[in-house]
């Protein structure tokens, strides 16, 4: 049964199968977040005398009650019910008769599911970054243990320049951070309360949206109705790309991770329990897990693009496109948070080799040492380099294997405190506290 | 317990959980075709002497017993089992003991996925073609049915000259056509045989690659060992890619219907059992299924580019990768399916509206008409063309609505024979029968 | 001639046509930039005696004569040279001699490259902003202006309710908004300085990297100089994320003009100057502009999955592939502007159309208005829906077409001000007073 | 002057800059083109009588001269002339005066640049085809020059078992038959003649479009007029795709090339004609051009994308924005072309290594060999497995290094004769000499 059908019309039940498709399914992740708004509204409805204030804690005591259920997964939605708004409404008139249907007025299914997918985007970018910051420590920290551990530097995947663990640890907790600061613009478009559009054209109801915007916690508004039903798909993009810089960072960390273990460079080894063997090959020690995270990451970049595919050239308003892009998009959160945990997991039980450098193959990563000294003793760039190209050339370079860099970023200085410094700045620009007050506010008796 | 795993090492649970992934659900999908792909490789091993000729027959039966089970809905890969290679092997253990071991010899899971892979394609492709094909002919029964109502026909979106619903149905016909060539090419790209490739870098046991080619089916063999499993990713690319060729017929399509039944334009409409309400406007009738249908086939289309983001710059040979690729790649023929299936049945109950053509605001279509008139009296078209358009600007334009279209393919002359004929051709180059013969070969006692 | 070149080994001349690809007329681009940070380089290897006290100004007056013939189009690079910072080094060798070669030490092109493309970032970026800012108000202008002329609003394509020109430009207004602050954080990415970094490994020169940092006053480093070559790809990666979200915007908009221009809208309308013509239909006054607006825009959105498969899959350090990123990502700040410029240009010219709404097709607008006065009269939600919704049905609804929308961002009460206060808030995040007094400071005498 | 326009009405400038943007560049590729589709459609033209037996050689007559001008290099268009068609038209004019003007009858500009595209793309395809098909062949050849020369084989960037070069090179051949038969299909989808479709909604002359069909060497017809405007997007979308197929296969092989010659494997060399240095390691020899070619074909591969997202969701009929696709759609077969030629010229130039696979870090490539060679002394493959791999644990394993692969595709037994039928019979799908038959016909007097 359809909120919106009428009377003696059946759609049929083929196109019922294909209209509500996986919404059952993928808006039970929204179910929480649906009763919260929920509850921010009807505090509003009872404000503005459309609920009576009598009507308004017997509301919201049932609600609450859903919550809990909900916390503790024991809440579903019944086969023939089209999604959670539904779900949520049906329980509420089963148990309170008439009353139920109240929380629906000044409200269109519409801002109600713009208002749950923000809504789960906060929470969801709140946990998110809880694990990206471990693995942020985590790569810090094996930077610091691992600083004086050299690895020959690659350019064009040729040996180019002396490189370090430190460096290569320190590299993906600082590209970590560049990424919070785009997950921070993504959560701080999601973080406008877009309750009160409606349909997307707004309500004749005297609505107080300011009001429902403090109760959630929210930073502000989307003002303008049909730019806050515009925010559909526009708000799952933007959240997507930050999600896919966080995914660059891990695959490309995993590709080095599958070059580096493989046994044409050798630099680094997991234990047993985290390497998987081939069923024809009993010597291997493949390095799936990082190769899945690669993959995993990897697909998660091409979400923005399935996104703009399925919202281009869309007019302005609501279309029913826009629940398609929940199929891919609710459950991205879970993978990325996977892919995250599993690296810092990972990454924790890296094991690194030493004295790498010795080897025949990598004594010309120092060339460039050796020019850089006859420039500081007077000799121009350009006639040190040719000099040594020359030796090099006639099999005469003999290189001093002392690393003296110095200089900010460098093996010798990595600045690992200077990058901490730049993540707990960034950190501070999410509003996680207000919006935990407020939540805690709406859902304590 | 892997098939690969040595006594002892335990690989951690939470590695387990993630490297396993969704393979398990997704596997039985392929479960089918992996019992057709070993009761081709057991009778070719056993030509080779690589099983006992009593072996063989025991083998055999109770494969097909458990190809009976799969196809009957009673097959399930069980906890703890990783991929549905292993489980079939694990039957067979449980029911005939170290016999059942002797299957995987001379193959790797490498070229027994990629052969699944190939099996599950081509029945697919079959499904597929054997829906589009009825919608095919829906598309060319409505263009006779409505030859006669005419349609504005738009460029920019702007009132262009007179089009029919003849033309439009058919349109869509004739593209169906050419998504079929292309999904041929793909199909004929699958339909070559991988077995034998083992992990890439073929067996040296002395396998009979002809013998498999020949009893399931295939136009050819994948004979570079190396190629063959460079097919893994391709493969699937370029079938998402023939699929995303329908859905973008379908799409576009759905876009045409999503205007056309709008209050602007009212050029159709559906029975109210395809189309769906809105839960604050009570007066709604919505297009859904098409808004569904558009945007499934969108996410569609961004399929290929997920392949490609997925495989890029990953050197030749096995990645784990490439197991990702199975999450959105084999749901959707199903998803293809659904589309094809909803849109035939849609069509099918579509209401057209009689005399668009005389409203108001459709006069103008018909100023081509009358440049190319006093052309074929005489006047150049350029000077033509100035008049009418003077007259136009004048307000003094007033047109014959005669159709004179009558050349191939106007609103006069469909020649839906003609695609009728194109897609009569096009379907010859499947060889469904062929497999179709194989397979039953291989499946009876 | 290359900087790298050795005597006696001359490339194939195929090949090098090959690898210089577009690099001389696309690093036009860059010269500017490479002036400038060559200047900030310069002057910290005097601080740090790698360059004599008297050479330094020889070579600062004569990069700022190149700049100054850069800034007056007199600048190119030369047949056979390879790039803008072989071109630089050429012209000052020619002219200093010996000590024109001293610019290059401590740094590599890898670093260089990397400086030029961050400083171009944010000078375009300071030029798109400037250009985004007019458009929006215009688009607040128009807003305003038209804020009593109603429009309906659609969901699904469908008649839904009633809306406004008021509400319509100033969506698009506050949809810049959130523009911006994506904009923003890619800025913020930018805006970091990658100088020192070398090849991706550091240098052994005592290099002074805050100093170069806050001579082209950057907020930050990139410390990490592995990461600091890691930036490349991404940064441009985000920041085409950035301009795909201000296209996203564009194109949306173009969409809707392109409808409502239609004659089945007919909402608004343009001068003739700015509609194109048919050559075969006189009556076409076509919205060509916004067409293609449309269709730029929607190229730019292809842009960062374009980056991503350029750089999936590839391993930390630099690789030659990064050059081609160049190709797309150069030219898009013109093609943003361009759209950003023209869009607003276009749009304050638009006509827009009165007393849409008295149309009969747009009858069933004011039915939601009618369900809620009814709640407002005290029946329930659901009641008055379905009392309605029989009414439609039996051809009996009669509406009152006063509009009551009074709540925030409400046809009534648009809060125009309160987007003003949002992007005003925006703008102060950019830091383009900052960079203007270094860069003022770098190129004075 | 456009041909559309009107007098007394003047398009502004800045508009007129926007909307011609980049076709008077592009439109040179689409010249001869022009012409060729002109000449075909007189032919016609005056056998339907609209245009006199004695006009029909002169304007023949002149366009003959104007195609040999264009092969010549001798055509531009002029400043101020909206695209080619206009500027033949102009040129004819001049020559001939009005009776220039005649060739537009019966055409829109709509369906003449569908069918210059189509003629284009034909020609481009050929001469891809004849490019490739060298390639293939030097694949082959170095396939078997170096059958004997072994490499390791990898899975995971694992060693894995015994590879060769016979079989790498090989692999990429027989991958380039595939990529031809997706190719063929995007060939046989654009060899279909769209003239005669006017608009998008045909015309009321009496056409003869299978005259002009037969007259350009076209297999068949796009009959329905309304889907062969469709095929505008389309067709090119599905060229991208077979171009991405190829560039599919010059990527990956580029990456192995990448890998292969750095130090960490070292199997292969360049001379340093084909090799690039470093501004400041003297030691370097980049792999810039494969890098170069990886990346060019990466971004191919971004190109059906892009065409997507300009395409999704525009309803039939059609729209300004599909001219955009020109801008990265017409040069993209001069990149596919310059990186197949590329990739054939340096392949030429490789060398191998011997003996690789002596290094002590490939000896457990033999593992599989041995647990084989068990299985065919009676063993079950799982029990050698086990047994191997406890070896291998305890450092007691000793492989034979005799390779014994000879299946079909394997080391031993290459089937290069059988992927050389492959191609054959892959390549007389292509009805190049058809085309050429009908248009040397058409071009000469």
């Amino acid at each position: 049964m359809k909120l919106w059908q009428k009377d003696g019309v059946a759609v049929s039940k083929e196109i019922e199968r294909f209209t509500i498709g996986k919404d059952r399914e993928l808006d039970l992740l929204l179910a929480k977040h649906d009763v919260r708004g929920t509850l921010a509204h009807i505090q509003m409805l009872e404000s503005i005398d459309l609920l009576g204030s009598q009507e308004l804690p017997i509301l919201q005591a049932e609600l609450r009650k859903i919550h809990a259920e909900i916390e503790a997964g024991n809440f579903e939605i019944e086969e023939g019910i089209e999604d959670v708004h539904s779900q949520v409404e049906l329980l509420l008139s089963r148990r309170l008769g008439d009353l139920g249907k109240k929380i629906h007025s000044g409200r269109s299914r519409n801002d109600q599911v713009l208002l749950d997918l923000k809504l789960f985007i906060r929470d969801e970018i709140q946990e998110l970054v809880e694990l990206v910051v471990p693995l942020f420590h985590t790569l810090l920290q094996q930077s610091e243990k691992y600083k004086e551990v050299l690895l020959p530097g690659y350019t064009h995947y040729q040996v180019a320049m002396p490189s370090s663990f430190g460096l290569w640890f320190a590299a993906y907790a600082e590209s970590l951070v560049d990424d919070l600061l785009v997950l921070q613009a993504a959560f701080k478009v999601a973080n406008k309360n877009p309750l009160g559009s409606a349909a997307g054209y707004g309500s004749s109801f005297p609505l107080n949206r300011q009001m429902t915007t403090d109760l959630l916690g929210f930073d502000s508004l989307n003002y303008n109705v049909v730019y806050a039903q515009m925010g559909r798909g526009k708000t799952e993009r933007l959240v997507a790309e930050a999600l896919a810089s966080i995914a660059g960072t891990l695959a490309k960390m995993a590709q080095d991770v599958c070059l580096y273990i493989s046994q044409n460079f050798g630099f680094i080894s997991f234990p047993t329990s985290l390497t998987t063997g081939s069923s024809i090959m009993p010597h291997k020690k493949n390095p799936d897990v990082f190769e899945l995270i690669r993959a995993k990451c990897n697909k998660i970049m091409a979400l923005p693009n399935e996104i703009m595919l399925i919202t281009a050239n869309l007019a302005s308003g609501y279309h029913r496109d826009l629940q398609i892009i929940k199929e891919s998009f609710l459950p991205v959160f879970a993978e990325i948070k996977d892919c995250v945990a599993i690296t810092d997991y990972s990454l924790q039980q890296i094991k690194v080799k030493q004295n790498i450098l010795d080897q025949e193959k990598y004594r010309y990563l120092f060339s460039v040492e050796v020019v850089n000294q006859m420039v500081l003793e007077g000799m121009t760039f350009r006639d040190a380099y040719k000099k040594i190209g020359e030796d090099i050339e006639a099999g005469q370079f003999e290189p001093s294997r002392d690393i003296q860099h110095q200089h900010e970023g460098s093996i010798g200085n990595l600045c690992n405190d200077k990058i901490e410094t730049l993540m707990q700045s960034t950190l501070k620009g999410f509003s996680f506290d207000k919006i935990e007050a407020a939540l805690a506010a709406l859902l304590s008796d």
